[in-house]
């Protein structure tokens, strides 16, 4: 079959390797019918994950047809179409027990990181039965394919732990993808005002678009002010984090008001300055959360009733095959004006 | 009246004041009976909050009888035994009304602060029916004292906010009185196994008589380890902040387990470094409160009913005309050994 | 002033009553401006609540003006236009510093049952600042009246104690304004399929047009039937209950699934059958609960923001001098095609 | 191998059948150590449970060592201690992966009920992974038997659902073994007062040492008359239903408090009368439960940090083949003074 390959930093290949087969009595393997790139991806192909060894297939979203199932699997079956979960949980370990998918002793995220991905011809998903899920007859399933990573990523770790209310005023900082993904799931709790920050304006214009009542180009270092007075200074019930570098994260503590709550959602990679000197009277909520895709069930069901229009998030699309040209639409998201791009077999 | 007078950064006095009197309907005036010294009034002492200015009577802590109330009081009457909360809480504000009187927008922590305390004979208390609490005939009042501050600060900012659960394993950082409370109250809640980690072995060797399953000198660096030792390097699943520095707030993000909360109490002066790069997919909870005092009904009911001894707490008895004397036991807690101290009118 | 006073069973009138005047420090007199009439004075009318004596007046709902203010009451003067609560809080017992102000040991649900109330010129609302709500100039005033008792009624009885989320499948169970208003206020958390039953046609078409996504009239005993076709045989996540009788109760109980909520909202006069021989081992939970009003704030956000739109609930309108008339048409409720009708002074 | 045979109403033997086997690759075999006898196996004996079928047998309680593994279960291995769980959870469907077991499709409560139990030398375990839970060397695997069944069953149907909280006052209607597991585990939770009501004085004298404050014997009619007396008038904050029949449930509605939780644990084979014409205002939840055991490792950290005995559940001791005897000790339970059994192999 024909596959994306990591190389080490900045070489990728769409080249042949061996279709995968079942290893494990709980596998099944799955005939990729659509897939995405994730910003994690782009990460990887900089060499920014060590755990990333050459040869690896990359990929970790998608949705597909069971071509095969190992014999304990019994929630799937040889042709099934299926939502394919960026983490992999084994349903038995401690961690999944608790709902803790990500932690899974026997799995979490492995998918196109430690083991080969989705953007391939095929992929062999470890523990099937827990680590997919099934698609009905009739449905998007180009739709279903942000169920994958994405709305699991900005609803659990930035609206569920950021605990939005109805009436909220609520502030998302980083209107990627991600970052797009949680004010969609947001408006689930119906927040009285969603103020969206970030420093391109085609995002925000785009944030307008999905129910932003409010933006803010940060680009002046304003942004703390504006917040301010939209919110007479009292600032924010809830802030999500969808960036992942310092000055994002120190807005966040600058514009959240007493009793709010700070939803990590963005991948950091140095430490940043909390100002407990301030905060620690304020009476805060911090949290940080790799995405568990405990929620895909519910958010299944509402993208089946048409609660949300997961394709809003869709910019582009490709044939598989045109994996390195979406690549390359992708990593320069700005100005290809790219959020999610599709790729189908 | 006599009263402790602050007079700038390590000047205080003893000395006469006029006896506070009513000023708006919602008063009342209490007769301190048992008041006592908070770590926070020795910063006061040394100048740390610029707020208080020379001339004001500290004290946030006590119960009293009381003297005198104002036209609208109905809870309260003249002769009634009360607890004094730390926390003055108007009842009918935004913050109020979601139990968040730490940042009553007519009260919060004002007492001994931005107004007259009780450290004194008598004490103004603003709206006095809902930050006055009542003590039935035949109460053990020297043990209620420890109502007005230190036990609902363990409970409310360590305990409930690290949701503690039967069969955790928690960390308490700092056996100070505060640590102390937490570790009293967090058996509310049946951990399995309660670390306390300070540099002091007097107070370790204190906290394991009050339920410590284990201690830990944090002297010679190797903490970490050690609870990665008796946690299977798992690390804890609630780590309790209560000293309010840069180390021991690094050190609760080194021991935390996935999914752990680290429950803030310490009053801190500095920011801190927060390790994002490896807590961002850790899925943790940080929090910080200012105590509400909102749990005073429910921990009263609780010494009420012996299932804790807050008089064990209480190291030190002076009489209130020797506060200075106890100030200097009390600043001296290290060498004397001392954790609360009672003054007694 | 003019007021509809009780007479004892079936006999009402519009007359001359002494204005009220302020009787204590924490009341305020408010002039009215629009109010409405609900399910519940129909049965004071009828005589059915014999704690409600001669010459009451009648009402719990409205919106006015501020006319006076005891010498204690703070967040509100005169001039200030208020939204009334049909719940009065001293915001001072143990009920209401537990958000249950439905039990305030000296409020709770008293106007127009145990005092004067405000389907009248004048009415006095005891503890004011606790009981009443600020409107903002330029408020649409009459979507207001909706805060008073019938939002938060569907709200915190219906969708807050069914704990519906999102991709939710719920029923309720009554189409008249109260199940309208959980209809309502139920999308404030995106189920994904709500299923309203009633005997009465108009009523909903009326309910599909307020977003039910199916309708079921019971007249012909096939609603359980019915209910389970939609679920797969599995039931409903949260049945809510607004009617009160039991007919209604058991419905409930029949379309419930495993580990789902029925949340009580009618007003019962009699005992109902509680399956136990199936319900025990079938993990429900079922909730009653005067409202409480504690959302208000949070709903009049919603409100303030378009977040909901309750003048759908509004379909007649009268001057206050016509209220005899407003009975009549509110009495006939299906002939006349009423929901909540509106008296504008 | 001997097992414990049911064949038909009141006719049961201890005889000879065939070992089982796996049959699923996630099966384990498992030799019975210790069992116990249920309350509800004395149902079943009585023909109360008509899908009990002649030839099954009975028990679904116990720990043993694994014999044998199928081909995908990794958490065990021969040779393994284990506890066995009541509930049968498959870990894939929608209702394990909401920790809702007891409604797991695949499994459930089926042990000695619908599938042979461990009333017998060697047991079949289905989805072994999930269902079995681990002993380490050196516990004491007598106590343990106790988290098969009992100790989940009366803290997660009555402690857990009744959320009792520090300071609670609460009843527990029913002193027998599960009235008893929920004793000891509200203790979890440090409530105030625990008030037990039974019939029986020496249940009640075993009670008081398991750690009631107070106890009633409800046989004078007079229980809610004493309760309310203990209470001041207010009832109780939560009333745990650990008999199973109408009078017990109605007292429960008796004596629960405004804002109070009735947690039934019970086994109930008729309706009860709810009286709704009270309870619609007094703002109650009441709950059902089929135990999922999915606190058993919870529980298990609590047995094993000593912080609740369960031995103090067991009363009388036998052999395995002594299993007729040992039911009817237990059948006689009042005269015996039994509360469990154990059967050692």
């Amino acid at each position: 079959m024909k596959a994306l390959v990591y190389h080490g930093p900045d070489k990728k290949a769409w080249e042949e390797k061996p279709k995968p087969v079942i290893k494990e009595t709980t596998d099944a393997v799955v005939k990729i019918l659509k897939t995405t790139i994730c910003g994690t991806d782009l990460h990887i192909m900089k060499g920014d994950l060590p755990a990333v060894t050459d040869g690896r297939i990359i990929g970790h979203e998608g949705v597909g047809i069971v071509e095969e199932v190992g014999s304990s699997v019994s929630n799937f079956k040889k042709g099934d179409h299926v939502i394919i979960s960026c983490i992999t949980s084994c349903g038995k370990c401690e961690y999944c027990k608790k709902g803790m998918y990500s932690h899974c002793v026997n799995g979490g995220w492995i998918l196109g990181y430690l083991i080969d991905g989705t953007q391939a011809e095929y992929v062999r998903i470890p523990y099937a039965d827990n680590s997919l899920y099934p698609i009905p007859a009739g449905s998007d399933e180009e739709a279903l394919v942000m169920l994958s990573d994405i709305l699991p990523t900005g609803f659990e770790c930035g609206v569920l732990n950021g605990q939005v209310k109805p009436g909220d005023t609520i502030a998302i900082i980083g209107a990627g993808p991600v970052g797009l993904a949680a004010l969609l799931t947001s408006q689930f709790f119906t927040p009285a005002e969603i103020i969206v920050i970030d420093m391109d304006d085609n995002r925000l214009e785009v944030a307008k678009t999905f129910g932003a009542t409010q933006t803010i180009n940060s680009s002046d270092g304003k942004a703390v002010e504006k917040v301010m007075q939209l919110t007479n200074n009292k600032g924010v019930d809830v802030a999500i984090e969808a960036v992942g570098v310092p000055p994002t994260f120190e807005l966040c503590q600058e514009i959240i008001g007493a009793g709010g709550h700070i939803a990590n959602i963005g991948v950091h990679g140095r430490s940043v300055t909390l100002h407990m000197e301030t905060l620690w009277s304020k009476n805060v909520t911090i949290t940080t959360r790799l995405v568990d895709t405990v929620t895909t069930p519910m958010l299944f069901k509402t993208v089946q009733s048409k609660k949300i229009q997961p394709k809003q998030l869709i910019t582009h699309h490709f044939r598989l095959d045109q994996i390195i040209e979406a690549y390359d639409t992708f990593g320069n998201a700005a100005k290809e004006k790219a959020l999610k791009v599709i790729l189908t077999s």
